[in-house]
């Protein structure tokens, strides 16, 4: 079983207008809801590409009800811990005249000591069965800012590969405890190294504590820099669509790859592919699986390793 | 007791955000929820000023479970007949900046031909123990244009003063089925009769059927045609603050007056300062109410009766 966490999960709601314009009244046409939070994505992801897979972090509340009533039916299993507060709400309203979108996210309701104690216990039964665990996305009010670095730990002392996806402190105190992977974006892997360049912003985030970094650069794929060599993975050519999500999909095949055991050009190549048929279809967790498989094999995987 | 009837109800969410820029990102700060749409601000106003008011219309799903658990320990009585769809949702984004607020406004949940015949048995009888009905605000999807005129005829038959806050073609159909009272604003003055002339707009509108009508005219303040005279009733000095509820708490005061046996300058006078005691008041259904009884003696009511 392959183990996602995502601690600040969301009811991610979907509004369509025909244009935003500050400080008028719309009236919505469409309204859609899914269950949301990076490692929901992720976990959406890995189950769609068969893999069996079990989501925890914290649902509460009434938006927490509705999001465990739409997680049901879908292939992630539920192992979500119960907290008092209630579940935060995205809303990303959808322009129809530009495409583009505005993003609303509520903060996240306050998680009390308690609460994270009766995660813990939950996370390490669950690290017993688990083959690789990703920790992703924002921490709610009320953890505390090392809280990942815990998880690594804790995954670490249970030998279960672990992958971290967050940004900020949590990401840089994350990576002290030594975590198995890491994949920020460009932002996120500047704001931690403070360079722009990506090879030595991720050689400096390896120096840091993760024994992997694969970097996520948007249109110019992902570069990793691992123990067993540096490559730059790029799709052949930049799709244009909905880039929510595209992330969490390369982590889901960054996940695949590390429970199959595979080569890392193999692996990257995957990622690169899925997150491209991610940006193509229209919500994030999901993927145009006919677009994955075609550009698969056209995924250029350049060994970085004489850059060295 | 003052009976309100709201078919479209609504959770009123407010977002604070430093400003919103259309197609980012934004971090909410504050998330507020309250009991939300026209007849629910009536009934919260009424119950402020010390009335038994009960409240009817639509509720369903998860979002109407948190709008009922919201209502319960507020003044009003909840009679609110349930529905198998999702009672929508409003999003006001207030800015910090500028102060404005962008609305998003759910379409509401289709009511089925069944929940219809359960709330008109409802309604029915509340109607035997009701002092006045005020039947407010828009229509959800699946009811007929002329349920309101249902409502109204309803009203009528049972002798109950019933007033119509709603607008466009359901207005027009409440208005031949002759209540009591309407009170549009001057944009759906407007669309109903076509003039932009507060007085002959307004008597066109009893032609039409309405026994009375109070038109609300923001801060030109309220202009009422009735059988016993006009009046031009306004406030001492224009508010600045937050309009929205400021017509429901206008329709609360002349619900207050109407039950009253009050004579109409002295229901418009109220009125009048409860308006402008809401646009002070941070909330719809909420009013300052050491503003409202500073306001009230300052408001001047013209008879105008020598203008017909």
């Amino acid at each position: 079983m392959i183990l996602t966490v995502t601690l600040n999960t969301a009811l991610d709601i979907t509004y369509t207008v025909p244009a935003l314009a500050p400080h008028t009244s719309h009236r919505v046409g469409e309204v859609a809801e899914r269950p949301g939070g990076k490692g929901l994505n992720v976990a959406r992801v890995l189950a769609a590409l068969g893999h069996d897979t079990v989501v925890t972090g914290f649902a509460g509340g009434p938006v927490g009800a509705v999001l465990r009533e739409l997680l049901a039916p879908l292939g992630p299993r539920d192992a979500l811990v119960p907290i008092a507060g209630n579940t935060r709400r995205t809303i990303a309203v959808a322009d129809l005249a530009s495409g583009d979108t505005t993003q609303l996210n509520e903060p996240g309701p306050v998680v009390s000591p308690g609460e994270w104690a009766a995660f813990l216990d939950t996370y390490t039964a669950l690290l017993a069965g688990a083959r690789a665990v990703a920790l992703c996305g924002s921490l709610p009010p009320g953890l505390h800012v090392g809280a990942y670095a815990d998880l690594v730990r804790r995954a670490r002392a249970a030998e279960v590969p672990v992958l971290l996806d967050t940004s900020g402190e949590p990401l840089r105190r994350g990576i002290a405890a030594r975590p198995d992977l890491v994949k920020p974006n460009a932002d996120e892997l500047a704001g931690l190294t403070g360079s722009r360049e990506p090879l030595r912003a991720a050689r400096d985030a390896r120096r840091r504590g993760a024994t992997g970094v694969v970097a996520s650069l948007g249109s110019d794929g992902l570069l990793a820099a691992t123990p067993d060599g540096v490559w730059w993975a790029t799709p052949p050519a930049p799709v244009r669509g909905n880039p929510t999500g595209a992330g969490d999909s390369a982590v889901a095949a960054l996940l695949a790859g590390v429970v199959g055991g595979q080569p890392w050009p193999r692996t990257l190549a995957h990622a690169v592919a899925l997150s491209a048929a991610t940006v193509l279809a229209p919500a994030a967790g999901e993927f145009d699986r006919s677009a994955y498989e075609e550009l698969l094999p056209r995924v250029r995987v350049t060994d970085r390793a004489a850059a060295a």
